[in-house]
């Protein structure tokens, strides 16, 4: 696991260099006219999904929504899917039931695209268009590189969709030095580890694009340290879970500069009005000055790229987390790799 | 809560006698001919968007999905939702992000409905049409009444849209009456509460129609007994977080007879494999023999109508947990209505 996290620069750095392949792609779509896009994914694949939910609708102009995949692999609802992009995610491609909803997606008229690690699985197999993620092979159980791999193929996409050639650029160059330099960072993630995260209960939290990256932190944290670990966006956290906080929960907030700002720093004065540990993560402003704990990051990428850089702490300190507890990280207790990392 | 909770069977009946109402709303609505569906809603109200997630997809052969207010709300995303038909759901319609989603959505083409108790609401008024869900002022915080009566009301609506008068007259008679039978099985609940289920972290879990249900579970306990409650559906439990089971940490199961249920006995034995103990929810089957516990449901409702009655026994241990723990439950610490109840 904390060699295929180091892994992730250079294969995101390498996701950036296939402007062609991308093009191509998005040629076919825009013949077909889409009118919304439907993911289907389940787990660490499902949490790049929502990041592409959020591209898709915001860069793209696009509806987009995660699919129910047993409302067809299992209820068979005869669906009209004929003016729908459908993009099915999975790292190994042979979580089966998200193989089959593209196949039955295609019959019934959609457009669909694999997004995967092994291009010659069933899930690619079921697509019209495949992105093989090239991660690499991936050994240890909870997902890291494909996570980002797969960010970095929706990032792709959907800049080059939108003909944003910054952000494609910026996927080539800035953002993986952006995640060298996280990654460096290291220390501070294992004082965490052995210090305030230290615990059998917290809340992750953040909005808009960064929503993804507090549901692949706890899961992350979930899967390698058998933490009660729970996600919400700022939204849903004030919604009600927030009368869980006190002293003994800590939460994990992601805090980036962009439309979301303000109401992440409404939730850290709630934090601190009810004496929960924030541990702040983000690049720059007055949020890293209210929480108990600071993980600064390298700034300057645009927000729209930046939960390829944010997750990255959270997978550091997933890591660690699981070794201050005496858990094997790569291979938690009673999983196998495709119900793992599918 | 405990008086709201009462309520609920008589509210569900009182839905299905606006037939008229809802047909009026299906023959507007097919005349606009839409492509798919986006439900805008958060907390309670979301796990109802769920529910009719399902219905949608598979009693009605629409795709949909689960919108990202904040793409619009804050993003300001120029979206096409020309071909789309918006759903926003809140109990107290004052929610304001979802009222205004539900505008901008009318503004960029898409037909929209509002599901909500208060008809004379922002969001009443941001859209097309309005199903007032009639339950009565909500004075607990959380939201329980209110939650059936939405569940209530998009079950009639996609049985009226897709003519099946069968669920319509059950809505009328059978849902409440079995309803009534479970409410009446209240000890049960306050035994789990004072038992297995007095702890700070557990898992739930349910798939297909009961996904909505297991969501609305975790919400509940978590917002009433500040526990951790997370909820996955079977197929995303699988997929790492069963990592997290041991004797310690109970799961609720719902486990109702359809094509989930194969799916729900596998992870059953998962279950048993690593001597987690769970609390089986259910009407009938084996599933109820290979619990620690079973909470026998009346049997006899179609799948797609017993997310209405599996919640109930969610809702009664809620209330007694917090009262185990020492809790009041009608007001959760720091919490106000529309915040939490919206």
């Amino acid at each position: 696991m904390r060699a295929e996290i180091e892994q992730q620069p250079e294969i995101v750095a390498r996701m950036a260099n296939r402007l062609r392949h991308f093009q191509e792609i998005c040629e076919t779509a825009r013949r077909f006219q889409p009118r919304f896009v439907l993911y289907a994914a389940r787990g660490t694949s499902d949490n790049a999904a929502v990041y592409g939910q959020y591209l898709t609708t915001i860069r793209a102009g696009l509806p987009a929504g995660l699919a129910a995949p047993s409302t067809t692999t299992l209820y068979g609802a005869p669906v009209d899917l004929s003016h729908c992009w459908t993009i099915g995610i999975s790292q190994s491609g042979a979580t089966s039931e998200i193989a089959e909803f593209v196949s039955l997606a295609r019959r019934a008229g959609s457009l669909t695209l694999a997004i995967t690690n092994d291009p010659d699985s069933r899930l690619a197999q079921s697509a019209q268009m495949v992105v093989d993620t090239e991660a690499g092979p991936e050994l240890a159980i909870p997902a890291t590189k494909t996570y980002t791999s797969q960010l970095a193929a929706l990032a792709m996409l959907w800049s080059v969709w939108s003909a944003d050639l910054e952000s494609t650029h910026a996927l080539g160059d800035a953002v993986p030095k952006a995640m060298a330099a996280a990654l460096a960072a290291e220390g501070a993630t294992a004082d965490l580890a052995r210090g305030h995260l230290l615990t059998d209960r917290l809340l992750v939290t953040g909005r808009g694009y960064n929503y993804a990256t507090s549901l692949e932190t706890a899961l992350k944290l979930t899967e390698t340290s058998y933490v009660s670990a729970m996600a919400y966006s700022v939204a849903d956290l004030l919604h009600g879970p927030l009368a869980m906080v006190e002293p003994s929960m800590p939460t994990i907030v992601f805090a980036i500069p962009g439309p979301t700002y303000p109401g992440v720093l409404a939730l850290l004065g709630e934090l601190h009005r009810r004496r929960g540990p924030a541990i702040v993560i983000g690049p720059e402003g007055e949020a890293l000055e209210m929480g108990a704990t600071a993980l600064r990051l390298p700034g300057g990428l645009p927000e729209h790229l930046s939960p390829l850089l944010a997750i990255l702490p959270a997978q550091l300190i997933a890591y660690h987390l699981a070794r201050a507890r005496g858990i094997e990280p790569d291979r938690p207790r009673g999983l196998s790799k495709v119900s793992g990392g599918g």
